[in-house]
């Protein structure tokens, strides 16, 4: 089956059919990027949800100052975009990058229109979606506003497994909100804790 | 007219009509809080979005260490809830209080499908709520993550004109992740630079 990974996020609730998805995203565009390629700059309208069927992707700001802040990764099986910009139809005032060669599917508003012709209960699965991405802000908050730095690492570790490796320490350190030093001080205690216990 | 400001919160986008909305709000159970009384504690399923027709309530945390983060404000005009308590039916984490004597509005699921019967638009205008809602946190994301003390504050002014003055200022130092000594450092600060101006 083509894109098994699109495929099994799509039907992962049991709710829509394999071929009703197979038919649908024969439609979409399938894009090769290479490492450090853009999907989406600053001042740009953007156009798609970008579903990672095979790579890493990273959506980060730059503030008034120059500094990079990485709002969220997104490894294989995963979809990134910046849902304002798309739905208010709005210029991004953040960046969609490849931190290794991927193979994204871009899914347009067509895309989601005919899954929600083809699909009648999709209004409460993307619902559902919506839900989901709010809990996932909120806990990113509250962990922002409360949690120690090894905490907000191991809450990291947590949502990300499959990435603590493939991406540079100083990115990890931008998405928790601590300098690469705390970050390298933290890995070395948890490294110490886990040999003495 | 009863309860003109969540009259005026459901009409704003001239998609649903006042007669409508009164016999849907007529079923509401209409909630007198006193200051300091709780709507929501921690453990306890949220039922509700609390609509707040007068007065003023807020949603926060107690983190491991027994302190107080808060997460929103709720004055006249705004809605409230742990949205991933109600719609996943779980325990809360949060707390809602009110901070002043308050009139809420609570609004149910029984009171959002029958806005749904009713009106047929609602599943967009549903949306667009959940899309602002998302867009609102992110940009506090941003904010926590890259903004120096003083943009934090300014743009809580920005959003929250109607209250600086009704909140004791640890709140707003809390909401905004700095101590209390910066919040009362960087409101000279601004005096200061508005007087020399």
């Amino acid at each position: 089956m083509a894109h098994p990974n699109l495929t099994a996020f799509l039907t992962s609730s049991n709710e829509i059919d394999k071929q009703t998805i197979a038919s649908l995203i024969e439609r979409c565009t399938v894009k090769k990027v290479k490492k450090d390629e853009f999907l989406l700059r600053e001042n740009e309208n953007c156009k798609y949800s970008f579903f990672v069927e095979d790579g890493l992707l990273r959506e980060y700001s730059i503030d008034k100052k120059g500094k990079e802040h990485i709002l969220s990764f997104a490894p294989e099986g995963w979809i990134v975009t910046d849902r304002e910009s798309v739905y208010f139809n709005q210029p991004s005032a953040n960046y969609i990058q490849a931190l290794e060669n991927s193979t994204v599917i871009l899914l347009d508003e067509q895309f989601f229109a005919s899954l929600a012709k083809k699909v009648p209960r999709f209004v409460d699965i993307n619902n559902r979606l919506l839900h989901n991405h709010i809990r996932h802000l909120k806990k990113r908050i509250k962990l922002l506003l409360s949690a120690a730095a090894e905490d907000r690492y191991l809450a990291f570790i947590n949502m990300y497994p499959a990435i603590v490796n493939r991406v540079p320490q100083t990115m990890i350190a931008s998405y928790l909100g601590i300098t690469p030093e705390s970050l390298s001080r933290i890995r070395k205690e948890l490294v110490n804790k886990k040999f003495n216990s």
